[in-house]
């Protein structure tokens, strides 16, 4: 179970956790998934196997059929972003391929025939594009794409057509938050067309001051030129982020920082019961608290693991049966403390 | 600095905080402190050093002129509940007596001529009156005083005239807060005729859920039956609060109970700046934790130690001058942590 975006730190990685490519791809002749009858279904989740295993001359993937995955293993996929939370239900021709170290996922069925999708840590917009370019070539040499000279990739919704690209930088803005600039920097980012969603994609509220920024234009800009753009204002969010942390430790701000920091870790290592709300929202602070080198015993990515690992699925998962929502709370503040105290015993 | 009833544990110590036995005395021919002239008051100064020399048979004592002892100092003195607030203020001719490890003390031109006060530590009515009985004859034996043989003991507040005694328990409450019974159980002693106040006596609100319970009557009852039904009130108390400690640790509430004092812990030991208040609070949940047994690793008398030392007076004290209140409020924290992490350490 490699997920390399969690556990590794990417460049920049103190403000961005993540940086995720997809590509919209649809299959020629073959009705998208919505309209697909139960046999052209069957066929896409066919060319979906001959995938995988053209793949396999690049790095070492598996092919999953989902409905042969239990809805648990599925819901784990989501909370770790290689998965949407709609692939995870209706499962009879969805499909999923997984590279090992789980940097390329493609869900097979999902709104389009492929979802292509690169995850790497940290602010990788080039390396990112780069190998879901490398895969999309593989794919492409196998099967014919849905594509037209004028407009480029056909999609299933019409905000994908051309380009079908889009990239994405998980970011996590603690420093903008504390100074009540956060909304400010946020609503600026609209206006340069990209759009702001919370940590699981659409509609997804945002916890732990953890934000994801795409484009919406897939048509009319090339590849290169929508990730530039979201590299530059990707950029600028950096360099108020970092700003806001300096303020944040200036003489008469750093005790008021350090004491939140410090009570967040107080109640991280000691409570017996939270909900993933306020886990998150203190493992933010706890984060800062690294990042601002208040705290200087912890594992920075152990957070950003916790992060997920903290979610309904995979406490689940550890239990391997369903649990009312009181034990999750009860075995979510285990498992936390007991990572924070490990860490700290193993640093120092 | 003696202060025993901060550091040792008594009986039912854990919800008897410490109990006090206070007489009003005055000397027969000199007008109250209220309405005495500068040479009556001087006279009674004069009193005092002869009371304080007598005491010196029974135990050490050390005598003060308050005039002469610096403000600081004065309200350390009254923070260890030694000297009434109005004992800390108009100085010139106050005294106090003082016995070397604190369960005596003798103010002197308060609002009477004498109060003489015993403290001790948990649930010991019969001996700290017994104590300052002894006290009180010792006094007779060198001063006249104010006597009706009607009446009893005159004083300048009719409420204390009679036995001029006030008998009052500081009790820890946390059981009864948390289970909201707290001000159905004040309110009903009342109706005993008994009096309730807060930590610092008269008007003092409580935090951290410290009250203090004492007779209301002086007049027309015999100080052991003024005692005895006081007692009778205070063993009713202990065992409501002992039923809701029980409740706190069943079943369904346990994991509750465990997570709020652990959060409290957490908090005292990570904290970097911490009003009076707040750790009261928190002290009283660790405290509570330490009496379910839930906490193992910490010293109980530390939290009454604390409940003190992290008082306005005391704080300055140790850094030798007067603070702002958010240099207070850091070092309140530091000294907290401190004291924390140090007893953690001694007994693992």
């Amino acid at each position: 179970m490699g997920c390399s975006w969690m556990k590794k730190e990417g460049p920049e990685g103190d403000i961005v956790l993540g940086t995720r490519v997809r590509l919209a791809r649809n299959f020629a002749k073959l009705p998208f998934p919505a309209t697909a009858n139960r046999d052209q279904a069957k066929q896409v989740l066919q060319k979906g196997e001959l995938i995988a295993e053209k793949l396999g001359e690049l790095t070492d993937v598996k092919f999953y059929r989902l409905a042969e995955v239990d809805k648990l293993e599925r819901e784990v996929m989501m909370e770790k972003h290689l998965i949407s939370p709609a692939h995870t239900e209706n499962t009879a021709s969805k499909g999923l391929i997984l590279s090992l170290n789980e940097d390329i996922s493609i869900m097979i069925n999902e709104e389009d025939h492929l979802r292509i999708q690169v995850l790497f840590p940290g602010l990788q917009l080039r390396e990112t594009w780069g190998l879901a370019n490398k895969v999309d070539d593989l794919v492409e040499s196998v099967v014919d794409y849905a594509f037209s000279p004028n407009i480029g990739y056909l999609t299933a919704c019409p905000t994908n057509v051309g380009t079908g690209m889009r990239g994405s930088v998980m970011l996590h803005l603690p420093g903008l938050a504390r100074i009540q600039q956060l909304s400010k920097v946020l609503t600026s980012i609209s206006q340069f067309g990209l759009v702001v969603r919370g940590l699981y994609g659409e509609g997804s509220k945002s916890f732990g001051n953890i934000y994801q920024i795409s484009n919406q234009v897939s048509l009319g800009y090339s590849e290169t030129d929508v990730l530039e753009h979201l590299a530059k204002v990707t950029a600028q969010i950096i360099s108020s982020e970092r700003q806001a942390r300096q303020y944040l430790i200036e003489k008469q701000q750093r005790i008021y920082s350090e004491d939140q920091i410090f009570r967040a870790y107080g109640l991280l290592t000691n409570a017996r019961t939270m909900t993933t709300q306020e886990a998150l929202e203190l493992l933010s602070s706890v984060r800062l608290g690294i990042d601002l080198e208040l705290i200087k015993d912890l594992n920075k990515n152990l957070l950003k693991e916790l992060m997920v690992e903290i979610r309904a699925a995979h406490l689940q998962k550890i239990m391997g049966q369903s649990l009312p929502h009181e034990e999750r709370d009860r075995l979510r503040a285990s498992l936390i403390r007991d990572r924070l105290r490990q860490k700290t015993t193993d640093d120092s």
